[in-house]
């Protein structure tokens, strides 16, 4: 251990970006300048609601949509709520699902399907607990823990079968497909067209855009229903005077997010890469969770486990060296517990209780990784010495 | 008219304030410096946390309260949203409400009280309507299109009677009293106690804070029912990762609120004074509405009617001069249409067709409402002699 001051190496991306610049300077203008009502009668509120549309339309275009398919909400969470209170009958999701998803769902009636080792939701799994009253199904592009990318267009395809099945029997109750792409938006394409699902949740937090801003995309077909009554913004769907500067910045970051998508993730894949290699060389008994198969895990993301050891001491230990790192998702306000994800994967205990998610993101540079696997390696060392293993 | 660019007179502020700058710098650092989610375990993320909890704290401050009793919501209206969904029975508002709480109230059982044409709520009308299944009284502390402060305390007290009864009575149904206080916030005492509310919304969007960003203070008694599932932040009753950048904005904004208000409140209403006497001196016939009291109005707000004219012909002159007035509330996104405020005091069509409410804020000058007032007196004559009118 070293007596200077740390440098700081943030790996917890996945938990919160930091407002790239380019994105704070397109909202700054809106917050006392052009700060007007965009509900407002004359000139000066029009530049508001002017830009703000125009903010949509951006959105919109990014995901190959229709502007005004979009609501804009405070953020992912109410974006998943807002999903959910779409429908009335039984909803069906997976056990990975994000808190806010899991949450909406056992309000309600609800099928929670199993997954598979790796975290996938496998479309036969889907398709077996797919009963007649089932009207919406919840599966997020992208686990935010252990990074698995689901094969979404499959399970879409069982949600077309059942849909036609319905159809052709003359059963009333409508099925959609919800997708939280919260965590998958600065690495995957969110085309609507080719996701092929019926609504989609975007959060600007997670791609350096600013926080309690999201949207929900929704296909023609589905019919949302308001959480928030009021003034009747976003088409009704919404109320409350829109977030002018958030939803600019919003805009902006999705646009760079897909302007920049293919090359940092193949940047943030190689770290990723080369961080699991150096770790698992000096302690080939750590466990790496999610899939095998790099394509299908979020580029940045490496969670790993070291059994034996415990997770909340190493995030301490870390911490004082100046490597900030999560043990599972911090958006759950009760922190620090057995991840529901390494559960519902199967993880045994000593296994879970090991584990760290590090999470590398647009400012991550490779000299970062590399003092940050050196901190790690010391830390762990540190650990078994102390507790006397082998 | 002059054809050189007119300075432009914003005189709104009941629509929407300019973020102050000073909010905005204690803002800034909070969305690309210490932008950690405030639940991560790290150092870098209690940073995020504590500053967060000292907002809070400094909100509660303000409003004479702890600070565990205030829920954080994105936005006045999803905080309305939050208090009616406290309550299952029936629910008692009045005529000239915000649309988020008439809103609220028609999506369940509800009881509407008339005003006068001040636009008091009487504690004896509330009296006369209160049924034993009421179980929410929703009186704002102020409305944002006439100016009318009510009398809360008196209308607290039939409360109170009504709950004694029902207490001695051993009736079970409970009974709370909840006010928007948004638009009153720069302009009166919030202190819970002298409020004597169970319930009290604050937006930050109209105390020069950011937009969508509000609270909902709630007594200890009354048991808050989450809107927005997920994470459990906010003690379970609004999930999403916070805003901490905004909330921040908001207890700065709020503070400076507290400090300047007796001083602010004097000015505006002498500036307010000022151009009601010009405009009433020229045009004897317009009729203000409102209360006549100064107390009991807001004191940068002036609803003023030049009857057998059209207001939205003349919000549109006063923009072409570089003057931006509403015509009534512009929370609403379906605007230009006869208000309900309006209507509920009893303005016949005319009046109601002819109004102007304009509102002063911290940037007005004496010298922005003299120049105002000589270009709606332009404005007023040159539209009375295009019709003919006298």
């Amino acid at each position: 251990m070293t007596n200077t001051a740390p440098e700081n190496i943030y790996l917890d991306y996945a938990a919160a970006t930091p407002v790239d610049t380019r994105v704070l300077d397109a909202m700054l203008p809106y917050f006392s300048d052009v700060f007007y009502n965009p509900s407002a009668p004359y000139a000066l509120a029009r530049r508001a609601r002017t830009a703000f549309e125009d903010a949509r339309a951006a959105l919109a275009h990014c995901i190959g949509a229709r502007p005004m398919s979009i609501t804009l909400t405070a953020g992912a969470t109410e974006a998943n709520n807002l999903a959910f209170a779409s429908v009335d009958g039984t909803v069906l999701t997976d056990a990975i699902e994000h808190e806010s998803t899991l949450s909406c769902a056992r309000a309600r009636r609800h099928i929670l399907v199993d997954v598979t080792r790796e975290g996938f939701v496998t479309p036969s799994a889907i398709a077996a607990a797919l009963t007649p009253d089932v009207e919406l199904v919840s599966v997020a592009l992208a686990n935010g823990e252990i990074g698995t990318v689901q094969n979404l267009r499959e399970i879409a395809a069982v949600v077309k079968a059942e849909r036609q099945r319905r159809l052709e029997a003359g059963e009333a109750h409508p099925l959609w497909l919800h997708t939280d792409a919260s965590q998958a938006a600065g690495a995957l394409s969110l085309n609507v067209s080719t996701l092929e699902a019926d609504l989609v949740t975007i959060s600007a937090a997670k791609i350096y855009g600013p926080k309690q801003v999201g949207l929900l995309w929704a296909s023609d077909d589905v019919k949302l229903r308001p959480l928030v009554l009021g003034g009747g913004q976003e088409g009704g769907l919404r109320s409350g005077t829109e977030n002018v500067p958030g939803v600019i910045g919003f805009a902006k970051a999705l646009q760079i997010a897909t302007a920049e998508r293919t090359q940092e993730s193949r940047r943030l894949a190689q770290l990723r890469d080369q961080l699991q290699r150096t770790l698992l060389q000096e302690f080939p008994w750590a466990v790496v969770s999610g899939p095998k198969k790099s394509r299908w895990r979020l580029p940045g993301l490496l969670h790993i486990s070291f059994p034996g050891l415990e997770a909340r001491r190493l995030v301490i230990l870390l911490d004082q060296r100046g490597v900030s790192v999560g043990t599972g998702s911090a958006c759950a306000a009760s922190k620090m517990r057995i991840s529901h994800v390494l559960t519902a994967i199967g993880a045994d205990e000593a296994t879970a209780a090991g584990s760290l998610r590090i999470t590398l993101g647009r400012p991550t540079t490779r000299a970062q990784v590399e003092a940050a696997a050196r901190i790690i390696i010391d830390v762990v060392n540190a650990e078994r010495q102390r507790l006397g293993i082998r």
